[in-house]
Order: C-alpha cells, then structure tokens, then sequence
C-alpha cells in the first residue's frame, strides 16, 4: 500500500523525477503495471508514468541518487545500508533504522534540525539514510508538538484506532474485522511509546536526548480503509487553557518559509464540532498531509483531552518520506 | 433494542413470569408482535409468550409487582416515579435516577449493599426504584472491583469502542459508520465518570460515599454490532505484579452462593491470546452476561493497563436490570 | 444526498451560476451551512459559494430561471407543477412526473430527442420540467442504448446490488445493514420496469410509444457507500459476439460534438478484468459520470450477461439533472 | 472454516464418534487446539472433544470407517481417492469428484436416489465418495425442487450474493471488501450451472441423465460473514399460482420419516415480509440446516422470482456432508 503510494504522490513531483522502480525478485523484470496486476488498490489507476517502467531489483545500482524505501522490515535493513554505503540518499518508511543513533528519524515541523546527525552517519558511509516515524506517531506528533513547545509535555496516553490500509495488503482478514474491532497490532505500542522520545527529544552534541516524558499506547484495529484515530491525554508543565491549546494547535506552522511542494498550507487543523475529526471526513484534508485536532476538553486524570485524526499511508508514510525528501532538498542535502 | 432483549431474556425465566407489557401510546392496543412488525432486531424470532400479548400503555395500573424499565430518557424519569409511588418495584436501565441519592445503583457483583437505599427511599413512596449503569461502566466497573478490593484504584483513563446497539434503533445511520468511527457519543463520558464514583463509593450512614478517584472517559462509536471494548489503565494504591491481577480477576465470584439464575459461572473471563478480547468472538461468552478481559501489562503512565469486552445490550442493559431484580428477590425485597 | 450534489457539482459551472437555494419550512431563513449542520456527508467541505446563501422556501418567486429539484417525493409533484406553472424550467431527479406522458424522462446520451415532448407540455403551462430517472435505470439504459440500436433488445433481467446513499439521509440503519444485505428496496423494481421503456421507447406524433421489451428487476440494498451494481442478462434480436458488443459499448458517444461541460468523455469504460466493475474502484471514474461494463460473457438463458456499475449520487441523480439541463441550454430551451 | 464446522457440529453427534483428525503435514502432530491457534474463528470456543486430540495426515490408516472431507481441491482429489481405494466411506464437501460419472452428487431431501451409483462405484474400489453441491447450489437447488416436481422447470437465472466464509480463511482481503461488492468468484458460476444439471437429473440405468434445464448464474461477493443470499427467477413447464408455489415450497419434507439427527424440522422456510430473508436474521434458522424463501412474485420475462437464504458454511457445506452421512447411515451404505 506505501509503494503504490509513493508512485502516486510523485506524479509530477516538480522537484522529484522517478527514473527507477525496485521491488523483490518476483517481480523483478516486470512492467509496472504487471507487476501489480490485481494488487493496485487505489482507486486512482496507475499513474501513465509509472505503468510501463521495468521494475528493478533492489540492488544499490540503479540508475537514481535518491531512493524511497518503503521495504518490509523482514529486508528493508540490510538493503537500506547497501545503498547507504554506495552513496544513496535514502528516505525511507521503514522501522529498521528509525532508532538508530546516528539515523534521524524526523517529521519536517517537528525536529528538521536532527537533520544534523547526517553529518555523524556520513562518517561511516558516503551516502546516508533520513527515517520517517511509524503511521500513529507521526499523526500524534505532530499534533503534540506546539503544546511540548509551548507548555512542555510529562505524560501522555494514547488509544489508536488505526485503519486496515496500515496492514498492508492483503494484511487483515475480512472475517478477522467485519464487525469487529482487534485490540492488538505487533510492534505499534512500542513505536509509539519509543519513537516519539526520539522525535520530541534535542540534539545535543552529536547525539538525540531523548524527551523526559512518559509515553503509554493502545493500540486497536477498526474496520476504517484509511485515517488513523487517536486519543491522546496530556499532563502539561504548565497550566493553561482550552484557548491556548487551540491557538498553539492553530498557529503552528515552522515549515511555512520553505514552500515544500508537499507541505500543507497549515499541518494541524482544529475541528470545532464535538464529533470531529473522523476518518471518512476528514482523512483527506489538505490532500492527506495535515491532522486534524477535534474535541479538545479537560482530562480529569492527567490535564488535557483531545482526539487526532491523520492519513496513514499518506502524511503517515508515503507523504512523510517524499516530505522528508524534500526537507533534504531544500536544506542542502541533496545535489 | 433494551426493550427486546428484556422479552427474549425473560422468555422461561425461573423466577419471573412476564404478565403484563407496556410502551407508548403508539404501540398500546396492538399485541407485541404487531407493535414490533419490521423493528425487531435479535436474530432470534420474537418469543411465543409475547408475540400474542397485548401491550398495554406505561401507567401504573399494570398487573404486576416488578416492573422493568427500558424507557427513553426523556420519560422514563416520571414514569418510573409514577411506579414506585404506587408501590411497584422498579428495576431500571434508564439513565434519569441513576444519581439520586436515594436510588441505589447497582451491580450485583458490586454494590449489592447499596440496596439497603431501598429502605431510605421507601420513606417517601411506597414502592422503590433500582438502577443499573450506563453500558460502557458496567463492564469496566465489573471488571476493576477485585483490583479496587486488592489493591486500591486511585485513577482510571478509559477509551471506548462502543457498539451500534448501544445506540438503540434506528440509531446510527449506516452512511455516518461505515468506513467509519465517530469519536464521540452525547453525555457517555459523563455517565462513566460519575456513575463509575457512586458504584465503588461506599455506604455511610444513609447516603453513598463517592470513592476517591479520578475517572477520565474518551467514548467512540465504531462499526460492530454488539460488545463495547474499552482500553483501561488504573493507577493503584500498592504495588503488584501481573499475576496477582490475572489472580484477582479470576477468582472473583461474589455472587456464587446465591445462585441467581442469570449469573455468570465467573463474572470476569481472562484471555491469555495477545489479540483477545475481540467483540465478534467474546461479546457472547457466559450468555453475554460476563466481561472478558484480556491484554494486562504495565502502563507507562498509570500502572497498568488491559483490554474489557463486554456485550452492551445483555449484561450492560437489559441483563443488568433482570440480574438486579434477582438480587433483590434473593435478598427479600420482592413479596 | 443527492440537493448535496447538486450543491456541489454546481461549484465553479461554466454556464450555470446559482442565485437561489430553497428548501422545507424548517430550513429557510437559515444559512446553508447552518441548515446542514450535521447533515452535510460529502467528504468534502460545503463550498464556499453556496455555505453564506440563505435558504428560501420552495415557492416560485425564486429568483432564478432554472430549478434543479431533488425534492422529497411527498412534496416534489405539486411544487415542480407550481414552478412551471410560474415559467421556471425544472430539471428534476423526482419520481413524480416522470412517467407523465408530456413530460420528458431523459439520458441525453439515450433519447435527446425526446426533449420534443416540451413543445406539447408548453401548451399547457408557460414553463416545463425535464426528469431524469431512477438512479439504477440510468446505468442500466445508459449501458444497454448502443446494444438496442445496434442488435435490438428483447429482454431484460437485472439484479441489482444498490449503494447506500441511494436511500437519502439518515436513510438505512447500520444495524440493519452491517453483516447484511436487505433483500428489498420499495418500488425501485417497479421504476427499473416501468421507466427502461419509456427511455427506449420513440417518440411518435406528439407521444412516446413505450419500447417492445421485457424487463424483470430484482433489487438489494448492499453495505456500500456510493455506486449501484447490476448483473444484466440480455435477450437481443440479433446473433452477435462478444467483440461486437464491445465494440458497440466502446465507440458509444453520440454527445461528444455537443461538448456539454458535465459529460463524460466517454459515457460507457469497458474493463476486460474479471473482477470488474467494484464500485469502490470504479464509481468515481470521468467524475462519476460514466457507467464501467465488465464480465461480457454469454448467458445460458438469455443471450449475453454483464455487471454495470455506476455512481448513483452523480450520474445516477445530481449529475443527471445537471447534464440534462446542460442539454436544454445546447438545444436552446433555457434562454 | 468448513473444517471447523465439521469438528463443531460433530460436537455430541448422536450416531457418528470423531475417533481420528486429519489435515496437513503442517498441523500432523499437534494437538488440535494448537494446530487452530489464531485460525480458530467460529464464536464458540473449539470443542473440548476436539481440542486435545493429536491431528495426523491425511493417509488412509485413520482409525475410522467414514471420513468427511473439507480438503482443499488442490489435494482432495487424490486423497479422497485413495481413502476409497482402502475402503472408506468418503462424505466430501470438496468439488474434485462431484461431476464424476459413478459418484453421487446428493442433497438428501432432492435426489437420495442417486445414491445408488454407490454400487457403480464400488465396482472398482472397495470404499466410496459421497459428494455435496457448491454451497450456493444446494440453498438454490433445495428450494427448486419441489417447483420442479411440481411445475417442471425448464429455465433459471440466478444472481449470487455470497459471504466471506465461503472463500475460506483468511480469503477476501478487507481492504477489497469493505465499502464493496466483488462480482466474481473464481470458478462459481461454472459450479452452480453444471451441479444444478446433475442434482436435478434422473438415475436411468447406471448414469445420471442431466435435467434439461437452462442455468444462468452470476455470482457476487458481498461484505457478510455467512449466509448466501440469491435472486432466483425460474421459467415453469406448467402456469401456477404464487399461492401454488408457496404451498409446493411449504409442505415440502421428503425426509420426514428418516429422522435423520442433522434434518431440519421443515428444510425450506417461506416468509411473507417484503424484506426477507436477510442473511443476518435467517441464516440461523434451524441451526442453519434450511434455506429460506421470500419475495415470491411474477417475473416480467421468466415466470416466477423470488429470493432464496442459506447458510453456506452449515447447510451449504459441513451441515450437507453430515446429512449425507446420516442418509448412508439410514440407507445401510455404513457398517
């Protein structure tokens, strides 16, 4: 579902031009379009550019300087490191590297600065490799970054109800999900509570401190195509108020001077309605790549209350990567 | 939907005999099976004893001495008023005398020593009125009484995933669910919040004691049937491990000398399977009169955390009230 | 659903601009947006344009020339009379007068010319209405025209699976539909029947000579967002294959010369896929203003059977009275 | 998920004791229990009979006389095979062998005539193969029986729209399924067309003569957990009544006398509301042991329509291979 993505939303990237696509051996030698003959599942055809590419094995040789990864984990490590080492700029969605030391692991409006452990990979490889975090993070991050800049965050609990898209394909069972919710998905609780340390954590030297703050994750599967669903509470540093969380959610905007052609026009958008945000909604705001922030109360165990709502396979994945990219892009990185 | 489970669960019941149905001036004057044409909704078919029965209007001139109430909030207040002034014992799932100081709301399982209200509230009227919980609280209120017994609960943050039927009929329009959750269900985070206090408050005096604690509610509808799941996390007042919770929940059995008809074996089942408890496969356990609970671990923020299942039409409504009114016959408020 | 798509499709027309928005008692005097507070449920926001409007009520003194109705059956018949009573041209997705014997029913890729029947309603009022048929005989008559024309239809058999939102809002239960398929939606087997004959039928002196076929519809309602799906089975009066029908299907596109602005660029998409037409891949192709045919293959008891789908909120409703009165202005009947 | 059924509706079976399981080199030597870990996926927990006995392969030294087969058709057919090479009594739900010349094709209450191909059969191996239709031929043909004893079909076209266990497990993708209709299914179409002809066929001499009817299928996936729902329209060698054909369906029970322990009380059900059956409200019916009937009305270009409900995993598989069993048992096929 990320790949399909990723040759989605690069049609007609202006900065971004895909000469190359690489999958396993299957499908290897394949056109495109062979390639996914019944496993396209957007409902947008294959973009015309995409259809008649030879797909490529994954092999540190073809013919780009930029690569997206959105590899299964189970090979997504050591073939991220083989282009690394050869000299690629990597870009990848994959967990593998995420929380390696030297890795950044960035959402653009949260911490483009840890950007800088580039310089630290690249003492060890001449090309490197740029992370984007897990789908629920990202969405919940972003949401919980003006109030940690504002108010300064200490706890945080969180309930998902994460989308079937967010498996992959063919990932959940029809018979597993119609009427039906599954409380579990291996691995997302400890991204979730792991990651976001790293995102909201400082660089210090040539290392990520983590965040001191304590991170608690549920996770479920719902029976929803696309758009996860979060419930997050807060206990601040500070006391404030509804107002003020709002307009912290409202006003943010740090990557506004960059014009990143991925960029929305504002990453957090507040829904005044009490039964805002839901997925069927509002998944598609501002093309996929903004949260949206609704029923914003007090919590009567740690402060605050609210519910996030964000594409997963796009601002979670795919559009993360290509945001990423062109975090690169804009900030030198890439020539 | 209350009003149906209530006919099938009662249909054979040992103890009770149905003699008498009452519902809105539309429905009064037809015989049940009239009344229900194209709304009845349980998979089963209308029981023979109630199809031929004719309903009756909700005035207190009925030919019976227990009366069961599944009435709109937005009658149910005074009817139930008119009832127990005239001398009926009210078994009442509806929400307007949950709260009223002496109104006892029970669950067996619980509380069965709030019933001696009945004897404050009898001061004033002859009759009386018991309540059981909002669906969503029952479950986890049943589920966090042997950790509050053991180990002393100071918080609670709870999420729901609540089922269709909790809306009743027609309820959720199927446009607004499928592809679909709805973070919000109108006054059900307050309902938990408070009901949760008087449930584990204690009897002092002539009045309840609200416990001490801070319960914070998140409540999501999603696309299922029947069985509301709820992700918890409980701060206790000791220490403890796992086991010694797994230990408190399964040998809790408060009820199991009286034999009440429509007890549970064991009123909580844990599932040791890290994706369970799933509504389509456990709401149904122990005739949808027990609450599963599956996934304990430790919570980063509170203590720890787990999973409640539990079905919301049978032991969280309209099985709540028959079991309550069994409680009361067994203790000998019913002659 | 379907004055949303009105609404909607009407944003940025080229030749239409509109100056009034009239709905029930209950709404006018409102805002537009205040009176789909709740309500609106396309996924994307109420424009711009039409969200400051106030709502008027539904009596000819809009200020306006053309009235696009969608109004409710119980009201549409005497209203869209008093409206072209009063001069107004009417392009309505109503039930009521569609089978009026001078009133037109028409797909203007099908029968234009029956637009004639103008001049004979003219004689009795100073305006007219135009009507569009029933959401899943539009697919079906669209996609059956070039196989009448080319081989002559006999007879028809159609069992179709239909969309949600063909039923309004709040429409059907989601506990009615979840798990579900309700065999049964009221009278649209009797319009598919009625309303595939006078589309097909020729206009002949001053009246439509229904057309010499056989029509049996079965209908179901399926747990499906937008896009109706119909397995057709076809008798024709002429021996033919398959790649004759394809070619027929494929070449269809008798307004192309007309450059209407909502007409597809082609009416009918062939797919050669087994598995196709799905309404969730498929119902938004050309705008949703085309039907997709899939599955051509012989039938067993009849001649030919296929699937057609198509969205039936827009070519099927909305974007049908948009197209036909696109088709008066091209014909200069609006002026 | 037919095997499942088998192992649950065994579960206390009057005349048949499960003495051995069989399944793939992949579960040989487990225990049952452990075999079904996360693929057990019926409600009922799985049968403490079953659960601790050791699952073995598939070879013809199990300790038994009758064998029931839910064998992938992959393998089925060899398999089946050499069980009744050794002697076996074979009662397969698989389709390798159901169109086999010397193997009875059998629904009890249609054609238990058939059976007497056994002897054919026997005549070149020592055991026998029973075999029972497609799951949505047998709802269909069950219900046609009785119309052809009596009125003589001569036509049928059949539109399908089938549920998710009848594509096993884990089988339909959700994310192909939800918010969908899939009309395909690889190979169903074929089924339902052919078995029909043997089913209804008469035993003359040593063969079975294929009726001579005509059969159109169309065969839809639909979002439902179980129960195949089918639009039916028959053409009648004789002119009837709607009220005729109610009364053929009604007292239709040929089986009646054999009491066999798995026979439904009546195999078809007729109900009169416009709206039935529903799979969600009459798969059940009869512990989903009969097929059920509604909508009898005129069709335009057959005689009569109507719309038939099964539950497909039950009656339309285990539940048919039991039966069958049940009738050998009655007839002295096993000793």
């Amino acid at each position: 579902m990320v790949g399909q993505r990723f040759v989605q939303l690069l049609e007609g990237h202006p900065w971004f031009e895909v000469t190359a696509l690489a999958a396993s051996e299957n499908s290897a030698g394949k056109t495109y379009a062979e390639a996914m003959a019944g496993r396209w599942k957007l409902s947008s055809d294959i973009p015309a550019y995409a259809a008649g590419m030879t797909v490529e094995k994954c092999t540190p040789d073809l013919d780009c300087t930029l690569a997206f990864s959105a590899l299964d984990a189970a090979v997504a490590g050591d073939i991220e490191d083989a282009f690394a080492h050869t000299g690629y700029a990597v870009s990848s969605n994959s967990r593998n590297h995420r929380m390696d030391a030297d890795v950044p692991l960035v959402i653009p409006e949260v911490n483009a600065d840890h950007l800088r452990l580039i310089d630290v990979q690249k003492k060890r490889r001449s090309g490197f490799i740029v992370t984007n975090p897990n789908c629920s993070t990202i969405h919940m991050v972003l949401a919980l970054k003006p109030l940690h800049d504002a108010f300064g965050i200490r706890q945080i609990t969180v309930t998902t109800m994460q989308a079937l898209s967010g498996a992959g394909y063919p990932g959940v069972a029809s018979l597993d999900i119609l009427d039906n919710v599954i409380p579990y998905i291996g691995g997302e609780e400890e991204k979730i509570e792991t990651e976001t340390l790293k995102l909201l954590g400082w660089l210090s030297d040539q290392t990520i401190q983590p965040a001191q703050i304590q991170v608690s994750a549920s996770c479920n599967r719902v029976n929803v195509n696309d758009g996860h669903l979060e419930s997050v509470s807060v206990k601040l540093a500070k006391k404030t108020s509804a107002d003020e969380l709002k307009q912290a959610f409202s006003t943010f905007n740090p990557l506004k001077s960059l014009k990143l052609p991925s960029s929305p026009t504002m990453p957090i958008i507040v829904r005044d309605e009490p039964d805002r945000p839901q997925p069927k909604l509002d998944r598609n705001i501002e093309k996929g790549m903004a949260s949206t922030i609704g029923r914003i109360r007090p919590c009567n165990v740690l402060d605050w209350k609210f519910t996030v709502l964000g594409h997963n396979t796009i601002r979670g994945a795919a559009g993360a990567a290509i945001l990423n990219a062109e975090l690169l892009a804009a900030k030198g990185y890439l020539k």
